[in-house]
C-alpha cells in the first residue's frame, strides 16, 4: 500500500468553494425571510394583531445564543483535551459546524418552512436554532474520528450527516409525530450511532502506533473543561430552545437543570469508586456529567415531575461513566470500534436512554396530569397516550437505523483513497493540517 | 499522629450516592411545578388574564443563565489560579454546585414556596436562580480553604452552609422585611466570613511546607482571568435576576455595571502604586475588580443614582487591592486565618461595605425620589424610611453572626480526623484527588 | 536618545485616579436614569399604556448582554495569542473598556440622550450597549498597537479616541440620517483606520529586536480561539442589538449569522491553498472568520437577502485572509505601519466594505421590498433610496476621515517620550508591566 499523503491543499479549498458557491445559488433560488423578519412585519403584526414583543425572536432569541455556545465553544473546547490536537479539535468543529448549519436551514427548509404559493424556504430564529441543532449530530460524530479523520473527510460526513438528519427528523417529527424537544432520538441517538458506525468502517489496526499522542496534558485538560461547563450551563437552553411558549419552556429548562445536577453526583461517586485511591478522572467528569442533559431531551417538555428528572440523570451518570471504564474498551477490542471521545457513552447510550425515558412518559401521560388544554398542546396529534408511547419508541428504532445505516454508507466512502487522511502513526496530531510554530519551552 | 490518609474511595461514593438518594426521595415528598411551569398554564394564564409572555420565564430565564455562568465558570476558573489545583478548581467547584442547588431547592422552598394547600414546594426559575445564589455562599467559602480540605469536607460544607443559608435568608427576607437584590449581606457577608470562619478553625500551622505549590504559573493566571470576566461581565444580571420586573431589573443592571467600572479603574491605580517599578498584580486584576459589584448588591434597586455607583465602585476597588496587600497577611499571621483565594477582600468586606451602603440608602430614600408608587414597590413592607435603614443594618449583623457561628460550628465538624483531607505539605495539589497523567514536556 | 524608562509607577495611577474621580464628578452632574430605569417607571408606564415587558429592557438587555461578552473576553482574548502578552492582552483590554464605557456613556450622552428640560442625560439599557460599541473603537485600535505601548498610552488612546468617536457618531448617525446598525463604517473604519495611524505615528524601526517574542505557542493559540468564539458567536447580538424592535432586530441576526457562516469557510480554504502542504493557518482562523460579521454590520438591518448575506461573507473571508497573506507585510514594509493583530484586514478593511455594502444597498431599496411601513421603519428620515445611499457613502468617509486625522493627531501626543512605553527590544513582553512569577517547569 502506498505511504499516506495527508497534502489537502488542492482537494481541501476545492470543496469548500465549490459547497460554498452551491450554497450561495441555493439561498439565492429559495431562501427568504419569513413574516416574522420580514421587513413587512408591521403590517403583518396588525393583522396578526401582534405586539412587536410576540415575534418569535423575543421567545426564542436567548436560547438560540446559548445552543449557539454549546455547538461552537461547548462541542468545540470539548475535544480540546488531547495533548496536541486543540487546533483540530477546535478548528475542525468551527468549519464542520458553520459549513454544516447552511447546508441543515435548506435541508430542513425544505421538509418544514416551505412556502407552497411561492416554493421558497421562510427563515426565522427557529430555523436558526434547528440548524444549530442538526449540525450537533455531526459535531457529535466528529467525537468518534477525531484526530483520525482529515478535514475534507469531515467535509463530506457533514453533507451527508446533514441530510440523513434532515429525513430521518421528518420521518419522527412529521410522518411519526412524536415528540423530542432536545433530541435525544433525533440528534443524540442518531449522532453518536453514525459516528460510531463510521468509525467501525474506518477502523484502523494499527492505531496503537499514535497512542503516546492520543492523551491529555494538565492543561488540555483544563481546556476541555471550559466546553463541559458550558454545554452543562446551557442545556436547559438546548432542550427548552424550541418548546411550546409559556410553560413548555420553562418546564423543559426545570427538568433539564434538575437532571443535569443529579447526573454530576453519580458521574464523580462511580469515578472515585472505580480508581484504586478513590480518586478522580478527568475524563468522566468532562463526559459522563453530561448525559443527564442528552437523555431527558426527549421527555424534557413532559410533566416528568422534578424528581422523574433526578431519577434520570442519577442513572445516567451512572450508566455513562460505566461506559466510560468498562464499555469503551470493549467496543475497541472485540467490535473494532475506535471511539476516540467515547461517544457511546455520552451521546449514544443516553440518546437511546432518552427515547426510552419519552417512550414511557409518553405512554403513561394523562389529562389529569397535563390537562386537557395541555394535553392537547403538547402531544399536538390526536392520539391516546399509550399509542404515542409506540410512536416514540418507534422514533427510536428509526434514529438508530438511520445511524447506523447511514454512517456504514458514509463510512465507506469515506474509506476511499482519496481524501488525505494521515497513516496510523501520525493521528492526534496537529502537525499534519495546522502551521504548528516552533517553540520555545516558555510556560 | 498517624499520618494523613486521603484515600476517599469508600466515604465519597458513599456520601454521593446517599445524599442523591436522600434528594430523589424528598423531591418526590415534596416538589412539584408552580403554575407557570405545570402544564395547566393554559389555563392559570387565561384565567389570570396573562399572555404567553407574562411567563416569569421570559423575565428572568436570560439572567438566570447568566447567573449560572457566574456560579459554573465564573467561581470555578476564578480559581484555577493555582499552578497545580486547577482540575480541584473547576472540579470541586462543579461537585459542591451541583449537590447545592439541589438542596438549596428544599430549603429555600419550604421557607418560601411552600403551597399551603398541599404541603408541596412549587418551583419556577425564580428558584432556580435562588439555588444559584444559595450555593454562591458555599463557593466563596470554598475559595478561604482551597487545596487544603478533600471533597468529602466540602460536599459537608455544602451541605451545613446551604441549610444556614436558608435560614439566615428567610431571616433577613421574610423576618426582618430587608432589602437584598444582589445578595452583599445574604450571599457575600455570609459567605465570606463563613468560610474565614471554617479556614481558622482548620487552621494549618505547617502550610509553609506547601509553598512551592502555593502560587501561579502563566497560564493559570490565564486560565483564572475567564473566570473573572465572566463574572465580571454578569454581575449586572447576578444583581438584578431577582429584582422587581421593569424599573427594578432595568435599574440594577444598570448600578452594577457603572460601579464595576469604577471598582476596575482603583485596583489597577492602588496595584501599581504597591509595586516598586509600578507593575501590575494579577492576583488583583482576577479579584478586586469584582469588589464592585459585590458591594453594590444590596442597593442594586434603589435610587443609588449612577454617580452614587461610581463612588461605591471607587471605594471598594481601593479597599479590595489594599485588603490583599495589607490584610490578608495579617490575617494569616495574628489570626491564624489562612484565606487561599482571599475572600475576605473579594467578598466578605465588599458585603459588609454593601450592607452598609444599603442601609444608608434605604434610611435616605424619600417618595419624592421613587415616586409614591415607586417606594411602595421597592420597600414592600410598610416603614419609614431610616426604620427601613435600621432593619437593613439589622440584617447585615444577622448575616455576619450566621457566617462567623456557622463557620465555627462547621469547622469543628470539619475538623474531625475522618474526612480524607491531606497533609499540610501536600496541600494546592491536585494529584491527592485527581488521577494526573504522566506528561511529556510538550508545551 | 535616553533609554526607555518603563516605570509607570506615578504616572499610571495618577491618571487613573484623576480620570475616574473626574468621571464621579461628571456623573453627579450630568447623568440621570431615563424613565424606564427609574422608580417612576409604574407612573410612566400607565400613562403610555405600556405593560412591564414594554420596558426597553426586555427587548435588549439579552443582546447587551452578548455585547458585553464580546467586548471583554471576545476583544480581550482574541489578542492572547502572543506567548508572553497575554497578562496585557487581557489585562489592558479590561482597564480601556471599564474607563473607556464610562467615558463614552456622557459623550454619547450629550450627544443623544440628554434631556433639554433638565440638561441631564438620561441613561438606560440602550445606551449601555452604545457604550461598549464605542469602546470596541478603541480596542480595536488596541489590536494596531498591542505589545507596543504602556497603558498610559492605552488610556490617553482611549479618551480621545472616544471623544472622536462620540463625534464622528453624531455627524454619521444625527446630521447625515446614515444607517449603520452593527457600526461597519462607525465601529469598525473608524477604529481601525485609528489604529493603524497611530501605529503609523508611532512606528519603531528597529522592532525586529522583540522578533521572537511576536509569535504564539500551542496553547496560547488555543486561548485566543475563546476571543474568536465569543465574537463569531455573539456577532448576530452586535448588528441586532440597537436595531428596530421587531423584525429588525431578528432579521439582523439572521443576515449575520448567514454572513459569518459563509466567511469561515473561504478563510479555510484561501489559509489552506497558501501553504505549500495545505495546512492551515492560526492567524487566519482567528481573525479572518470573523470579518464577515463586520462587513455585514451596516446592512444587518437591511433587506439583504440571506443569498446577500452569505455572498459579503463569501468575498470578506477571502478578501480577509489574503489581506493577512500580502497586506499585513506590504504594510509594514512599505507603510511603515506595524499592525500587531493585523487589524486592517479584520476591521478596517471590512469596515469599510461593509460600508460600501451598505450604500448599494441602500440606495437599491424599495417600498415593493421593504413594504410602505418597513421602509419608513428603516430609513426613517425622508429620502428616496439613491439619495440614502450617497448619505451613507458620505458617512464611510466621515468615518475613515476620522480614523485617520484622529490617529495621526492621537498618535503625535502618544509619542512624547514621559509616557513610559518600553524600548524596541522589549515589546510583546508582559515582564515590563506585570509581575510574572517565577516558574519551574511545571506543565
Amino acid at each position: 500500500m502506498a505511504p499516506k499523503n495527508s497534502n489537502i491543499r488542492l482537494s481541501f479549498p476545492a470543496v469548500c468553494f465549490v459547497w460554498q458557491i452551491a450554497m450561495i445559488i441555493l439561498f439565492g433560488v429559495f431562501v427568504r425571510y419569513n413574516p416574522e423578519s420580514d421587513a413587512h412585519w408591521p403590517e403583518y403584526r396588525r393583522m396578526k394583531n401582534f405586539t412587536d414583543l410576540e415575534n418569535d425572536f423575543y421567545f426564542r432569541y436567548p436560547s438560540f445564543q446559548d445552543v449557539h455556545v454549546m455547538i461552537f465553544v461547548g462541542f468545540g473546547f470539548l475535544m480540546t483535551f488531547l495533548k496536541r490536537y486543540s487546533f483540530g479539535a477546535v478548528g475542525f468543529n468551527f468549519l464542520i459546524a458553520a459549513f454544516g448549519i447552511q447546508w441543515a436551514l435548506l435541508m430542513q427548509g425544505w421538509f418544514h418552512s416551505l412556502d407552497y404559493n411561492d416554493g421558497k424556504i421562510k427563515i426565522g430564529v427557529e430555523n436558526l436554532i434547528n440548524a444549530d441543532f442538526c449540525v450537533a449530530g455531526c459535531l457529535i460524530a466528529y467525537g468518534a474520528v477525531l484526530g483520525k479523520v482529515s478535514p475534507v473527510q469531515l467535509l463530506v460526513l457533514t453533507l451527508f450527516g446533514v441530510t440523513l438528519f434532515a429525513v430521518e427528523e421528518f420521518i419522527i417529527i412529521s410522518v411519526l409525530h412524536a415528540k423530542d424537544a432536545g433530541g435525544s432520538m433525533v440528534i443524540h441517538a442518531f449522532g453518536g450511532y453514525y459516528g460510531l458506525s463510521i468509525s467501525w468502517v474506518l477502523y484502523r489496526p494499527n492505531l496503537g502506533k499514535s497512542k503516546h499522542m492520543n492523551g491529555s496534558v494538565y492543561h488540555s485538560d483544563v481546556f476541555a473543561m471550559i466546553g463541559t461547563l458550558f454545554l452543562w450551563m446551557f442545556w436547559p437552553s438546548f432542550n427548552s430552545a424550541i418548546c411550546n411558549h409559556g410553560d413548555g419552556q420553562h418546564r423543559a429548562a426545570i427538568n433539564t437543570y434538575l437532571s443535569l445536577a443529579s447526573t454530576v453526583l453519580t458521574t464523580y461517586a462511580i469515578s472515585s469508586l472505580w480508581e484504586k485511591t478513590g480518586k478522580l478522572d478527568m475524563v468522566h467528569i468532562q463526559n459522563s456529567t453530561l448525559a443527564g442533559g442528552v437523555a431527558v431531551g426527549t421527555a424534557a417538555e413532559f410533566m416528568l415531575m422534578p424528581y422523574g428528572s433526578l431519577i434520570v440523570g442519577f442513572f445516567c451518570g451512572l450508566i455513562s461513566t460505566l461506559g466510560y471504564i468498562y464499555f469503551t474498551p470493549f467496543l475497541e477490542k472485540h467490535l473494532k470500534i475506535q471511539d476516540t471521545c467515547g461517544i457511546h457513552n455520552l451521546h449514544a447510550l443516553p440518546g437511546a436512554l432518552g427515547g426510552v425515558v419519552g417512550a414511557i412518559t409518553a405512554a403513561a401521560a394523562s389529562t389529569t396530569v397535563y390537562g386537557e388544554e395541555g394535553f392537547r398542546g403538547i402531544f399536538d396529534f390526536n392520539r391516546v397516550a399509550p399509542v404515542q408511547g409506540g410512536y416514540q419508541a418507534a422514533a427510536l428504532c428509526v434514529a438508530i437505523v438511520f445511524g447506523i445505516g447511514g454512517g456504514i454508507f458514509v463510512g465507506c466512502i469515506l474509506k476511499l483513497p482519496i481524501w488525505g487522511d494521515v497513516a496510523d502513526e501520525n493521528c492526534f496530531d496537529d502537525e499534519f493540517y495546522w502551521e504548528v510554530r516552533v517553540e520555545l519551552i516558555y510556560i
